[in-house]
């Protein structure tokens, strides 16, 4: 079935060429049509131009008729300029049917819609990293957004590392309805925090993912949430992929576990692991701002939207 | 004139013990009674102890008989332990007298003494890297140091970087009396907001120093303090020394001068720079949590707390 996909840049300047060609290439292999923003290649700085055309680019993929407004990269680029953006007109892009997908950086803009507007975006791939890499994309990551392309898309499934599940109260039978959904990068997500872009969600399930941080950087960050109030009014912490980060011989046994292992004494929630979402080639979709239900099975775990 | 000081450990394991005992050593031959705390070189993963013993030396810090407090050194450990601290105990501590020392992780530590009592700390240097050199401590550093505790400091004069003076707001004369001083490392600042941890400051002066952060990280952090409100409650930001941080050819000319520009075109306050302050030798004292008067000259200014 072919779908309008549009092309844009909100972030950080694409440098691989070469990666945003393959991407392309491969979403018209897919059958798709796609538009690509004036500005999806221009550079100013770090960034895919300066701060007006960034804005101007994300107003005219909201604008413009296509189904999907996939972001080219992430980088860094979006906090600063969310004051700019039109809120209203992003939310009814979304009401006429368009979903805008992203990751990383783009957290910034998920969570800022979600706060201001509870419209829902989505998480999933970049067109670059996504689409564009050398060889084939990810199996999984362009089957879910096939599906979601279609509107089959009901739910993400996965196991959980057996470590955590050993210690972890979600070792037990569980399930939650009629949650939120929301996070996504957990740096760019714990940015927002104390401003107007950070959504207030009292009943939700709170997904996290990062690279390059070193597992102390993770463990301050989620001291941050905690200390604020913000873990204890969700449901559920989610925890996807970290990776990049190195460990040091100065940690001498800190590690991410065991930064898992803490938070799980800190809360009496859920803290669930390896969801299939992050800096990885192999990713689900999933729905930023929806109402969903969790359910776990031992290792078992499976975020479902299709009942809402 | 000799003074007892009390060196303790609150944060990161003390891996250069040939550091510390040069420390201890020199603040004995400049006359002082050292008093090292039972646990000051305890090790558990990376941190100084676990959180119990840290806390434990804090409060065993406060409950001596010092004129000053000292930390060994930075790191991090101090974040997640701040619910555990007894703050009565320490503002009672430094209501008879006692200074608490110390710089970077110890940030951490002063804004949560400053919000939950209003009491004043000391922004300075930790014993490891301020006198445990390999080498002289710095003249400046100690000079300041020895004013503090002979009860003889009043304030911080320097000049500020010729660039900035050109285009800040701050190059005209300028006096901000009765002010708050606050601040200390920008990310452990930034990561106490939304917390009780944070002091709620309308008529600041905020100092920040960073190191190992990149520009656009740097300017991520300034991007909440100003989306929070936070800056455009303040009298007057002030930045420090920003260190060992690397420009990449992704920037293509992105750097810390342009985040400093751009932030002054976000604020209606003075942008001021170069305060030495930071993880750098030479370094002034600053009273976090004092009531100070703000003087700028041109490239000269000062920042006193002698009046109050």
């Amino acid at each position: 079935m072919t779908k309008h996909i549009y092309v844009y840049s909100p972030s950080g300047a694409v440098r691989d060429k070469a990666a945003f060609k393959r991407g392309v290439a491969r979403l018209r292999a897919l059958g798709h049509e796609v538009e690509v923003d004036q500005d999806a290649l221009t550079s100013y700085q770090r960034f895919a131009g300066d701060d007006a055309t960034r804005l101007a680019a994300i107003h005219r993929a909201a604008a413009s008729k296509a189904d999907v407004a996939l972001i080219s990269r992430g980088g860094y680029g979006l906090t600063r300029i969310l004051p700019g953006i039109q809120y209203k007109k992003v939310a009814k892009a979304i009401e006429r049917g368009m979903m805008f997908v992203g990751i990383s950086d783009f957290t910034a803009f998920q969570n800022a819609v979600m706060a201001q507007t509870g419209a829902v975006t989505w998480a999933g791939p970049a067109l670059c990293e996504g689409f564009g890499v050398n060889g084939e994309p990810d199996d999984i990551m362009e089957a879910c957004f096939n599906d979601l392309l279609v509107g089959q898309g009901e739910g993400a499934g996965w196991r959980q590392h057996r470590e955590h599940v050993a210690v972890a109260s979600a070792s037990t039978a569980l399930t939650l309805n009629n949650c939120s959904l929301w996070g996504g990068n957990l740096t760019v997500l714990t940015s927002l925090l104390g401003t107007p872009y950070f959504p207030e969600i009292k009943r939700g399930i709170l997904f996290l993912e990062d690279v390059g941080e070193h597992p102390y950087r993770i463990e301050r960050m989620l001291t941050q949430l905690l200390f604020s109030g913000v873990l204890t009014r969700q449901k559920a912490v989610v925890f996807g992929q970290f990776t990049e980060f190195k460990l040091v011989s100065h940690d001498r046994g800190f590690k991410l576990s065991g930064v898992m292992d803490w938070l799980r004494k800190q809360i009496n929630i859920p803290v669930l692991t390896n969801l299939p979402y992050g800096h990885v080639a192999t990713k689900v979709l999933l729905p930023v701002g929806a109402t969903v239900d969790l359910t776990v099975d031992g290792r078992d775990a499976l975020i479902f939207w299709g009942n809402h």
